[in-house]
């Protein structure tokens, strides 16, 4: 088992490496230029917040992996990547920076040539947030002899199933993020600010629990209330928070850039029948649901068990109600992976990890009770000991 | 002027839109679709953490602006666009959401061919974060009579010169940094774990200041210690402050999207005379840059005089030292135009804001003291009063 208090060892990149290749052989790919924060960070150890300029981890079927991006991140990426070989890390002059007269894949260009791979079958994320338009278009015409292919996700479903030293992460950001939820049922209470218990919220997860210390959550705390709360992705502001109201809290714990989410609700004062019936309905839903998720089962299983108990209870929920979790960057905590949806075939593993996430919107408020899960040798796990209920403070 | 405790009015949209237009008439373009969520938001109102779905704005010379993106998001948009009209905010079905098999961007052809656009001049924004290479494919093969155009930083460049309320919400955020780095001051001790302090930071932004709340910075903030501090862009851990050693926090207070950054440094312990010598050499350069921050000059004219200052006293910056900020998302807070550097011949005018950002980075460690600054009638104003000096606790 990886060392807990270390990052992670040599002899677990070289695994992750090799999984990797194994995928791009059977793709026909000679390298390629991940782009994706996580990716980077699971391949080459990279950790740092500059992924707004471009950058990337070259992987070939020899060597070492290749860190490229600005010259002054290339000090960053000294200090946090595994790799130790001279020309590992390659940083490309300030100038190209946000610069409308070149582009810094001019840069990368000549790089990939340097290594042999002008003529080379290249793998890119196509559909990556890092990885622009322009930067496939600048790419692509450097390097008129290569071949691009899409490889969007193929070194994400790479990292579906988690080793040892990643679930020891995970579940120290458990610890966390059921000690944020403590602070939020602690201190939470009519006429308070929404910003100020957010300010409770971000401070708890950072400080961390067990002695385990907090990192950056890659998406921010969500807390509507009342009807914002009937969209899902709005912010905070300073609206007091307000008795005959329900707020959700869509949180996570995160430690060494590993997250776990889980969302709760807290009602404040008097709880209208329709929230106690929906609770009930979310509820039995989910231990439909959570039956289905063992090994050898498949990732719609789980969502066909949730929606049919949902549905006989008289709600209804369109969107998916999970999604793979682990390492994770902004703007997104999952592994944009696997989803538990209809149609989503894939078959659970153990060691696998996810956000199970039956979050329903009401039309004047939401419900969010989540769990995320670990599949284990025969079920499943789940990773947070947070009472599961809508909470009430009267 | 906006009433400072709205959002913005009508009215202020409509100018914007005006602005915009005229800038796509000059370009010969009927249309732009707007991905980066900096211009959704300045455009149309549209706030929530929902940019890791591809989802976008619509403008076109005539008619109100058209929000798109993902269904449930589309609450989130009823929740906070300016529009009013039927048919200005448009949901997709959730099982487009990250679905190898199909693309957002088909229902995205539908729409543009429904607001008459199939054979239209269309300006995409080729290099930002949430236009991705596989969403232009599929746009552009969808739409294959249309002609499609870089709009990259069309919008960005209307954003330049900011308005009266824009001004009041950067000079609210303005107090909250301020009151973020009293903050540090405060408690930052040897021994205190990185992450403790980064906790207290995050809460003192987050309550905000003079009663105005604080919003999500678009960078976590950033605090390097000692020889970490040689890299730019490294995120926090739990090792603790010592003695003998430089801290640099370059942070953001933000108050309704609006970014206050401001950075400082802090030695605690007795200081070296190279960081004398390098306080002094930056504070020299930046008075001299200082003073050609004023309407008329060009943006390269403070890049000049800071580094001619800066290279007399024996210290060099391979970097640009400032570039323009406004309204912000993750994962940049700048606004990806103006660059104080060689070369951006700029012309300031009154209403610009800047992060002035003459950040040194030495062999051992950082220094950096930034100001954000206004471009005013006759000159400049710095937006905070923090000290401007290295801070130092023994």
């Amino acid at each position: 088992m990886t060392d807990p208090d270390a990052n992670f060892t040599t002899a677990e990149y070289e695994g992750r490496i090799a999984r990797t290749r194994a995928a791009m052989e059977q793709r026909g790919l000679d390298a390629i230029f991940v782009t994706d924060p996580s990716n980077m960070a699971w391949l080459s150890g990279y950790d740092g917040w500059s992924f707004y300029v471009h950058q990337g981890v070259i992987l070939r079927q020899e060597g070492e992996p290749v860190w490229w991006g600005r010259a002054m991140d290339a000090l960053g990426a000294e200090r946090t990547v595994f790799m130790t070989q001279d020309g590992s890390i390659r940083g490309y002059d300030d100038t190209f920076v946000q610069n409308p007269d070149k582009h810094p894949m001019q840069e990368l260009t000549r790089l990939l040539g340097e290594l042999g791979l002008e003529k080379a079958q290249i793998g890119v994320e196509l559909d990556n947030y890092y990885y622009t338009a322009a930067a496939h278009h600048s790419l692509t015409k450097g390097l008129a002899r290569a071949t691009f292919h899409d490889a969007t996700g193929l070194v994400n479903w790479q990292r579906a199933i988690k080793s040892d030293g990643e679930i020891t992460y995970m579940r120290r950001a458990a610890r966390i993020v059921e000690g944020m939820h403590a602070r939020i049922l602690e201190c939470a209470e009519p006429g308070m600010r929404k910003n100020d218990l957010i300010a409770e919220i971000y401070a708890a997860g950072i400080k961390g629990a067990d002695g385990h210390w907090g990192d950056y959550p890659a998406i921010v705390p969500m807390a509507p209330s009342g009807m914002d709360a009937t969209a899902p992705h709005l912010t905070w502001d300073d609206k007091p928070m307000r008795k005959g109201e329900a707020t959700f809290f869509e949180i996570a714990g995160a430690h060494r850039r590993y997250q776990c989410p889980q969302s709760r609700t807290l009602f404040l004062g008097d709880v209208p029948q329709k929230y106690r019936d929906a609770e009930a309905a979310v509820l039995d839903a989910m231990d439909a649901a959570l039956e289905k998720a063992k090994p050898g089962n498949q990732a719609q299983d789980i969502a066909n068990a949730f929606n049919t108990t949902l549905n006989k209870a008289g709600f209804e929920k369109d969107s998916r109600c999970g999604y793979a979790i682990g390492i994770s960057y902004p703007p997104d905590w999952g592994e944009r992976t696997i989803s538990f949806r209809r149609g989503d075939t894939t078959v659970l593993q153990p060691g696998m990890t996810f956000h199970f996430m039956p979050a329903l919107w009401l039309d004047d408020g939401g419900l969010e009770i989540t769990e995320p899960i670990l599949i284990n040798d025969t079920g499943h796990e789940c990773l947070c000991t947070t009472p599961r209920e809508m909470w009430v403070k009267a």
